[in-house]
């Protein structure tokens, strides 16, 4: 990776003072405690360094920071939650950190309009929350939602659990408020399900990881709060049967599943080993899936409608067992050994992770293939696989084999990459599915897509940050900026 | 609006030479009783001009055709089933225009992946039925669907009657392949519900206008197909009552609304006068809604909870009085009202039309003022008030006074756009919904978005369209081309 233009410190300090001068003192963030818990990243992969942040508590105030910062030539580096995992809001030293966090207000809820007004910095729990209590869901919901922001969701184009039924952040994004490389607002607020006005450039924001523009407020679209919801843990006897069961189940239930995730008998027993879970059946089976029905009707028969797909799914040879929570705890019980995969990883040692999706048909052959091919290269790797299978997107991961040194195990990163990352693409897949591009994708992203589409991006990013000011050298790698040409 | 570069005509011979020697004949139309069928718009706003038009059967004939516009410095019109209604589609004369109706073939349909691999020219209705013949539903549904083409509908980001339950044709739309100005090909054909691996490319030439490029072929969305449909017409005394039963209808069907259509006493009385419409209540009302629920799931209660949420809408004053489909024919009576309400308008006079978006809240109240202000300015002038109101889109419309003379009732319409615009945008709203933009607002879109957003938009523009050779004049307006500058 390309170093990052060298910024004279001299350049930093005047730019601190004039931050210091232009914004009130809590904005600017120089103590050494607060600068580190916002450098320290979630998997230890990246070094971050700073020597001071910059946390503005509104829209306007972070119009000045950036404008100065613009001003300066010195880049940025938006930071929501800091919970990402490809290092996106890693800030190299070059760059000035900007922490999202104090953005954090929920503005409004509309349960007429079943949209909401919040703040780039709220965190998703609260929004949910605030959703919920106007008798509403936001349905986006995912591990870190208790510390992750929406800003940062919005940024990275986050999945998680509810993408089958309700879409990414992006589908779930109306309006945005983002602040240019410049300094200068676009309010993009319009809580408008159909608007054909020009390019949509909300859409160029979303997902673009902080390296056009920050995010600063969004209007979110809100759905029927569930009035219930049913839970089930399956055993199957494979991938394919997955794929035969979710089709079932989206057929019966009038197309009510709201999410439907596979994970490999390795990963359930890992979260049975160390993390506490608690295994729901009689015997152990090649692989599982959590599968949740909602309605947001009253009194319907949800119940009995599962209660069918499960007799059918056994008629058929998808299901070898399964069980139904009774109660919310139970649901809760199910719904660990999911969640709590990434977890008991960083408990069984060593991984390696991939964040693939293919087309939803291809995830047995896909799975079938690459973890044939990982074993070849790696005899008694542990395959780790789970993930969202209703919506393509596996997590295909890996622990260590059994005695080898985590380090020496890690090593293999790349090579392992190597293997998996082709057998995605020869199923039309992405290596990046819902954790984004950040710091650890940005240069081989370009080897996995067509030129012509790397030009484009570059295109793009030269057009919206041309003195490439925005989060550099991550996203779309290192991109000649218009001032540099 | 600015004239297109003038093309001296021996350029135009040069080309049409090389396009005829780089291409099979069929490919290169000539005949003026061909051409003429590609040059009459719509609703004769507008006059097309071209001496020669091509009609590539594949990818790769547009590739070299469009190479070749490219190398002449020759503007390009792409061209899907020629029924837009804001002269997307126009060729003035300066341009070559380019018919995608060759390239018109359903490629595979998926049942598995619920996704379909079509053709830019593909006839939506002709999609509509390969879904269907495999169990499957393709939800994009609107007036045209006979005649109009896929690329259209996503070029112009299609909405529809739809829209509410799945989305617009960008929700609807996981891959795309595109030409782009220099003839070369991007392969964005991934049908992959989750990407995060660069900009959203599809976002930026999805709802484009063929402004930056011709989309090519697509991989779309389905879902299972109903069934069973419910459909009712309800006669309501406001549009408030109209938003009180679309919520209620969702809460009480677990959101299986996949309709909610208002129509005015107007509009529907004039499809009762002028195009057959049959009207199947025993007295009239001010306003009413053409409500459909539908679910995939066999042997469900739905009837049960249509009679439900019409019971609770009469005891809480939301309906005066309800009628539902025992028949399909009777359903498609029930349709017609609304459906035909375009066919009616041309029948019954001059009309003044309005691509309308609001918040779905704010649909009374935007109603209800710029009711009364064209009223002010045009007494005795018809208001006839139609459209999605489960998606906040109003296509609020006007036919002539009694007894004036057409030509002159026409000649207000730009007066009235300028009452009917500002109201629209102080709630927030959107002058164009699902329409687009075209050569009829190309020029005023800009004044109704913020500056900075009409700059964002010419610098994409430049960006992915550098030599200003995609239909100019249209969607952005007009913009200095690099070249030009």
């Amino acid at each position: 990776m390309t170093a990052l233009p060298l910024i004279d410190p001299q350049t930093f300090e005047t730019l601190k003072d004039a931050l210091r001068a232009a914004l009130p003192e809590a904005a600017v963030i120089t103590n050494p405690d607060r600068l580190a818990a916002l450098l320290a990243e979630e998997r230890a992969l990246f070094e971050g360094n700073a020597t001071f942040a910059v946390a503005p508590a509104t829209t306007e105030e972070l119009s000045i920071a950036a404008r100065l910062c613009h001003a300066h030539g010195v880049p940025m580096v938006p930071q929501g939650g800091n919970t990402g995992l490809v290092g996106g809001a890693v800030a190299k030293g070059g760059e000035v950190l900007i922490s999202m966090t104090r953005m954090n207000r929920i503005r409004a809820v509309d349960p007429v309009n079943y949209t909401m007004t919040v703040e780039a910095g709220a965190v998703l729990a609260d929004i949910q929350n605030a959703a919920a209590a106007e008798g509403c869901l936001f349905p986006l919901s995912l591990g870190a939602e208790g510390s992750c922001t929406i800003g940062g969701n919005i940024a990275s184009n986050a999945g998680g659990i509810g993408v089958l039924k309700y879409g990414n952040a992006r589908e779930l994004t109306l309006g945005l408020e983002v602040v240019l490389p410049d300094g200068r607002i676009w309010n993009g607020m319009r809580p408008l399900l159909k608007d054909n006005s020009g390019f949509a450039l909300k859409h160029l924001f979303i997902g673009s990881e902080g390296s056009v523009g920050f995010v600063t407020a969004a209007i979110l679209k809100l759905f029927p709060a569930p009035a219930e919801v049913q839970t089930a843990f399956c055993a199957l006897p494979s991938p394919e049967a997955a794929l035969g069961l979710l089709s079932l189940a989206r057929r019966l239930s009038g197309d009510q599943v709201t999410a439907f995730e596979l994970l490999s008998d390795f990963a359930c027993g890992i979260v049975c080993d160390h993390a506490g879970g608690v295994f729901p059946l009689s015997e152990r089976a090649p692989w599982y899936a959590v599968v949740e029905l909602s309605t947001s009707r009253e009194g319907s028969d949800l119940r009995e409608v599962f209660e069918t797909i499960l007799e059918q799914g056994f008629e058929n040879g998808l299901i070898e067992d399964a069980v139904v929570a009774e109660t919310l705890d139970q649901r809760d019980r199910l719904w660990a050994l999911r969640e709590r995969t990434p977890e008991a990883q960083k408990r069984a040692g060593g991984s390696i992770k991939h964040d693939i999706s293919v087309p939803v048909s291809d995830i047995p052959a896909f799975i079938a293939e690459a973890t044939q091919a990982v074993e070849n290269y790696m005899p008694g790797i542990h395959p780790c696989a789970f993930g969202h299978v209703g919506d393509g997107n596996v997590h295909f991961n890996f622990t260590q084999p059994d005695g080898m040194d985590k380090q020496a195990f890690l090593e293999h990163w790349d090579p392992i990459n190597e293997i998996v990352y082709p057998i995605a693409m020869s199923f039309n897949g992405s290596i990046s599915a819902e954790h984004g591009v950040g710091l650890l994708k940005a240069d081989e992203i370009s080897a996995y897509r067509p030129e012509i589409e790397t030009e484009l991006n570059h295109r793009l990013k030269a057009a919206l940050d041309p003195a490439g000011l925005m989060n550099p050298g991550k996203f779309v790698g290192n991109v000649k900026s218009q001032n540099q040409s």
